[in-house]
């Protein structure tokens, strides 16, 4: 990503922070993830991450979607004895979340995807949240979600996070940050 | 507890995290622990709690304080081989936290402790918190906290609670909710 659009991104998700009433410190701002995940389409698919902790029992972080921003499918498989695979649950605090899970397909889902990426979106299960409302998802299971048109700041409670082994259907996707 | 106290420190609670911004479902109100932990003093001692999510893996609970009520000293004890004690993270949300740990004794400490309670306070190391500001206590540290003037919220990340094994420094103490 070029640095302007960086900066871009950052600000954005920092004003969706700003209305979302959720207080980050000066650092907190500067680090922030902003994750293209290698496909240089940061206005529609990826997401932009605070992380709050994440030690050897938990994780928590902050995750901030631009307006109809998409995190694409993916899942967190078994990682060895110990680590069966992230568990973790999404609790929205602003906007609105389309999150799709395996199961029943949704008739007209609400998430608009472009046509590029949609054969890569493999699960249709729509789970429609909105502040206050949660989902925890279990190990291993795929999942993506977009935001609403005001984006969206969703608090991830989850067991440890090791970003690096994550599987994701689309296979031009690599998991790396700015 | 009298179910009018109850009912009072309830709607207390309610209305700090509205003051925070903070979503929370009707349902979650309405079963949100008004802890007193056995010491018919609400006002002064415990704190209220909505637990958003409790697994076998991590956990996430947002912590109601209302105007300078206490969490009295308590600390998390090795459970068993998997549980070597409850690992936790307070990110501060709104108001203003004074957290006790062990170390260097703090001169002149913001907490005000009514004096029967004092003789159980043994850590005086101070932390202040507040929205942004976060601190991660290693397993089975005796820690309390107090909020300011205004009341506080508070964001708890941690490894999973189990309430029932927690060791309060005060033996009146029963970890009992309402």
């Amino acid at each position: 990503m070029k640095p302007r659009e960086i900066a871009q991104t950052r600000a954005a998700a920092a004003a969706l922070l700003r209305k979302a009433r959720i207080s980050v410190t000066p650092n907190e701002l500067d680090t922030m993830e902003i994750a293209d995940l290698g496909l240089g389409d940061i206005k529609h698919m990826g997401l932009e991450i605070i992380v709050y902790e994440n030690n050897d029992r938990y994780c928590a972080k902050e995750l901030v979607l631009l307006p109809r921003q998409i995190c694409p499918e993916h899942r967190h498989p078994r990682v060895n004895g110990r680590n069966l695979g992230k568990k973790e649950t999404f609790r929205c605090r602003y906007g609105e979340v389309y999150l799709y899970v395996g199961g029943e397909r949704t008739p007209r889902p609400k998430a608009r995807v472009p046509l590029k990426y949609k054969r890569f979106m493999t699960v249709w299960h729509e789970i429609v949240l909105r502040p206050g409302d949660q989902y925890t998802l279990p190990p291993n299971s795929l999942h993506w979600f977009q935001a609403g048109d005001r984006g969206a700041v969703v608090s991830e409670f989850s067991s440890t996070s090791t970003d690096e082994h994550d599987l994701f259907s689309d296979p031009r996707i690599r998991r790396v940050g700015s």
